[in-house]
C-alpha cells in the first residue's frame, strides 16, 4: 500500500494546540467587545442549499464555492445528465445553471460549503424575522471556504468575524460599528492602524460628474479601488481598458489626486444633490465617531471603493502599513439582506479577517506572553502509587488547578525536565508508599518543598502563579 | 420567480443569539474540565482527503460520508468516468472504489466532510508526532456531518466533544478519561448518570468460551449491545439470525445473565487467561476511578458492547434514565491511532455527545437563570441627541459594561417596554439636550434615578448585577 499522505488538504490547516490558544485568546477578545456592545451571537450550518448561494457573489463566486455531491439515486440520474449536457455545444461545467449557459455542477450537488457569513445572515433574517429584535445587531464568528489558489496568508478554510446592524438607516450604526471594530484592534494590542471612510453615493456622484456613463459606474469603481495599488498611471490605463473615454478619465483622475479633502469634493459637486447628500453623511459619520475607539483612526480618503458591488452608503477599510491588504472592511448595504424576502432592508456591517489579524500578530510577536496552560506536573516516584498520585491531582483540580498527571512513575529529575521542556511553572512527586503528602519543585524560582498536603500544594501554587 | 426556501438544509440548525449562548455555556464548562485534566485542545480542518475518510468507517460510514464535488477540468473527466462506469454490470454509485465493486463516488469527488474526530486525529498523529509531546493528552470540540435520516435528536451536523490519551497503556487513563467524563457532567448539574463499564477482551472471553467460532465473534458482540434493548428473547432471536448455533447462544446468553458480578464470571471464565487478564484490567480501572468523579457511577456491566468494532480494551458508556441512547461513550483502542503510520499505537478516549446533553439539558430545565447577555439599553429621548448618548455608552463600556445604543430617539416608556421584552435588566436614556448625564431605571425594584453621570451608572448597574 502506498504510503498515506497525511497533511491537511490542500489550503486548510491543522491547529495544534499552541494555535488554537492563539486564536483562542483573538476570538475572546472580538468576542467580548462585540458583545459589550450590544450585538448576539449568531451561528448558520457550514452548508446551504446551493440554490441559497448561488449568484450571490458573481461569477467567479460560484466558480469558487465547494459543492458537496449528491447521494444514492439523484447521483445516478444527475451523472447521466451532466454526462449528455457535456455532450451539447456551450455547456459549462461550472457555474449557475440556466443564467448564461447550462452548467453541469448543479446536476451533481444539492449543496454548497458557507462562502461568506452576509448571505446565510439574510437567509435567517427572511426565515426569523418574527423573532428578532426589530433593530437587529448580530455578529458572527465562523468559517468559510473558498476554492481559491492558495498562498501566503491565504486559505481554502479561514474564519470571518463579521458584525452588523439591521433595521436602522441611521448613522449612529456606521459609528457604533466602526467604534466596535477600533475597539477590538486596541483590545487586540494595535494601535497603528487607519480606518478609512468613503461612501459610495459619493464615489457615482464623482462618475457622474465626469461624464462617464452610468453603464461604465461600475468599471470605473472598480479601477478607483487600485489607486494606493497601481497609481494614477495604473488606473488611467485600466479605465482605458474598460472602454472610458479618456476625458472622463482625466477628469475622474484630477479629481481624485485633487479632491482628498472634503471641502474640495463639496466645491467640485457643488451641483450634484446626491453628492453633497454623500458628504454630509461622511462628516456625519465622522463627527459621531470621534466619541468612539475609532477616533484618530477614521479618516475620509476618496480613494477607498471596496471591491464588493453591494455597497450603497458609507464604507470602511481597516490596515497597518506592515501587511497588504486590509484587517477588515464594510459598510452600508441596503439589498443583500433582504434578498429573500423580496425588498431592501437597510443595514451597516463590517468583517474583521481573523487570518490577517493573526499573521500581524504572529509577526510584531504581540500574543501574551506564552501563559502556560497547566498549573503543574504530576507523577509518583514508583508506579504502584499512581492511584494516591491521581487522588492528589483530583483534589488540586477541584481546587480550580489544572495538573497534568503523568501515567507512570517517573524520577523527580526526568519529570522536572519534562515541565521545563513543555513550559509548565511546577513539578509534584510522591515519594515511594507517600498517599497524601507530595513534593514540590518551581521552575521560576527552583526552589523545592517536602511532604506537602493537598492544601499546602493548592496555597503554594496559587502564590506562584 | 418562486419564493426562495429559507429554512437551513435538511438536518442543519440556525442558532439564534439564546441557542448560541446555551451552547456556548455548556462547551466553555466541558473544556474549562478537559483543560484541567491536561487535554490540549485540537482543531482539524472540516474537509478531509476522500482517501482519508473512506473506509475508515465501514461501509455504512462511506455511505453518509459528505463528499465535495471536484472542480473544473478534473470534474470533466470525472463526469465522463463516472457516467461509462455506470454502464457498466456491476458498478455502483456510492462507497469506496476497487474495493467490493467499482463505485462512482470517488471519480466525481477529492474531499469529504469530518465525520467523526478520531480519524483527523489519527492522521494529525501521524504528520506530527515530533512535535507532540510522547503521551498526547488532545480535547477537540468541533462539528461532524453525516448524511443520515435526520430524526428527534439526530442531524446531518452535529458536535462532539472528544478527549483522548495517546501513547499510553496504563490503566490510570482510563480511569483520568473517566474522571473528567464524570467531572464535566457534574459541573453541567448532572448527578444520577451511569457511566458503564466493560472490556473487549472479557466479551471475546465469553464468547470463544461459549464455542461460537472467532468468526463470528464480531456478530456476537453486536447482538449483546442490544441486550437491555430488546431482551434476552431478542437477542437469542438475533444470534440465530446471525448463524450462531442455538447451543452457543443459549451458553452466551446463561453466563451474561448470570455473569452480572465480576466473581460470578471470574469462576465461570477460570480457565482462559485473556478473560482473567481482562477481569483484572476491569478491576484495576474501578479501583483508581474510585478517587475521582467518575466514583459511585462508574459500575461494571457485561452487557455493555458498544458498536464501534476498533475497540481493543475497557469500554465505556454514560447514560441517564430519561434519555434512550447514551450522553457518550468511549474505550481503549490501540489500532486507529497508528493507522497512518502502519503500526499501533496504544490510545483510550471518551466522547461526550453535545446534542444529547443539550437536550437533556432543555428538557430538566438545567440552564442557569436566563443570564441576561446585557446589562443596560441606552437612547437619548431625542434623536439629535444621539452623539451625546454614544459617548456616554462608550464610558460605559470602557469600565466593561454591555450597553446597547438604539438607533434613535425613544420615549423613556418605550425604551423601558424595550428592556423588559429583551429581558435586560436596566434602561439608560438621555433628557433632551442632556449631554453626560442619564436617567437610570432598574426593572428588579422598579426604582428610577436623575441626572447620574458615568462613573455613577457604572456603580449603580454594578450594584445591580
Amino acid at each position: 500500500m502506498a504510503k498515506p499522505v497525511v497533511t491537511p488538504p490542500k489550503g486548510s490547516r491543522d491547529f495544534l494546540p499552541q494555535d488554537v490558544r492563539k486564536r483562542a485568546h483573538v476570538t475572546r477578545i472580538i468576542r467580548e467587545v462585540f458583545e459589550a456592545h450590544g450585538f448576539a451571537p449568531l451561528e448558520t450550518p457550514t452548508f446551504e442549499r446551493l440554490d441559497t448561494l448561488l449568484g450571490k457573489y458573481g461569477e467567479e463566486g460560484d466558480q469558487l464555492l465547494f459543492k458537496i455531491l449528491l447521494r444514492g439515486e439523484p447521483l445516478v440520474k444527475g451523472i447521466r445528465a451532466a454526462a449528455e449536457l457535456l455532450t451539447q455545444p456551450g455547456a459549462v461545467v461550472q457555474g449557475r445553471s440556466g443564467e448564461t449557459a447550462p452548467s453541469a455542477e448543479p446536476l451533481l450537488a444539492d449543496l454548497g460549503l458557507r462562502y461568506d457569513l452576509t448571505v446565510p445572515l439574510s437567509r435567517v433574517y427572511a426565515a426569523c424575522q418574527g423573532k428578532l429584535p426589530q433593530v437587529f445587531k448580530r455578529y458572527q464568528i465562523q468559517p468559510v471556504w473558498r476554492a481559491d489558489t492558495p498562498g501566503k496568508g491565504r486559505f481554502r478554510e479561514f474564519y470571518q468575524c463579521d458584525v452588523d446592524v439591521v433595521g436602522s438607516t441611521s448613522n449612529i450604526v456606521e459609528a457604533d460599528v466602526a467604534g466596535a471594530a477600533a475597539e477590538c484592534l486596541h483590545k487586540l494590542g494595535f494601535h497603528d492602524f487607519k480606518l478609512r471612510l468613503n461612501h459610495r453615493g459619493l464615489l457615482r456622484a464623482i462618475v457622474e460628474h465626469c461624464g462617464i456613463p452610468a453603464s461604465l459606474e461600475g468599471d470605473a469603481i472598480t479601477s478607483i479601488d487600485k489607486l494606493d495599488k497601481i497609481g494614477a498611471d495604473g488606473v488611467s490605463r485600466e479605465l482605458t481598458t474598460r472602454g472610458i473615454a479618456a476625458e472622463g478619465a482625466d477628469r475622474l483622475l484630477a479629481l481624485l489626486e485633487g479632491g482628498k479633502s472634503l471641502a474640495a469634493l463639496k466645491n467640485a459637486l457643488a451641483g450634484s444633490d446626491k453628492g453633497l447628500a454623500a458628504i454630509a453623511e461622511i462628516e456625519n459619520v465622522l463627527d459621531l465617531a470621534s466619541v468612539t475607539a475609532a477616533h484618530e483612526h477614521l479618516m475620509f480618503d476618496v480613494s477607498l471603493a471596496r471591491g464588493l458591488g453591494y455597497y450603497t452608503g458609507c464604507i470602511f477599510e481597516t490596515a497597518v502599513a506592515d501587511l497588504a491588504g486590509s484587517l477588515g472592511g464594510g459598510g452600508r448595504y441596503d439589498g443583500p439582506i433582504g434578498m429573500f424576502l423580496g425588498k431592501d432592508v437597510p443595514a451597516c456591517g463590517l468583517s474583521l479577517g481573523l487570518e490577517r489579524i493573526l499573521v500581524v500578530m504572529e509577526e510584531r510577536k504581540m500574543y501574551p506572553e506564552d501563559t502556560t496552560h497547566l498549573d503543574a506536573v504530576m507523577a509518583p516516584i514508583e508506579e504502584r502509587d499512581l492511584k494516591a498520585a491521581l487522588a492528589l491531582c483530583e483534589a488540586l483540580r477541584k481546587s480550580g488547578l489544572r495538573i497534568d498527571l503523568m501515567p507512570k512513575g517517573m524520577a523527580p529529575g526526568k519529570l522536572r525536565k519534562h515541565a521545563d521542556d513543555h513550559q509548565v511553572p511546577a513539578a509534584i512527586w510522591l515519594e515511594p508508599g507517600a498517599t497524601d503528602r507530595a513534593s514540590l519543585w518551581r521552575k521560576a524560582s527552583g526552589a523545592q518543598s517536602k511532604d506537602l498536603r493537598a492544601d499546602e500544594l493548592v496555597s503554594a501554587l496559587r502564590a506562584s502563579s
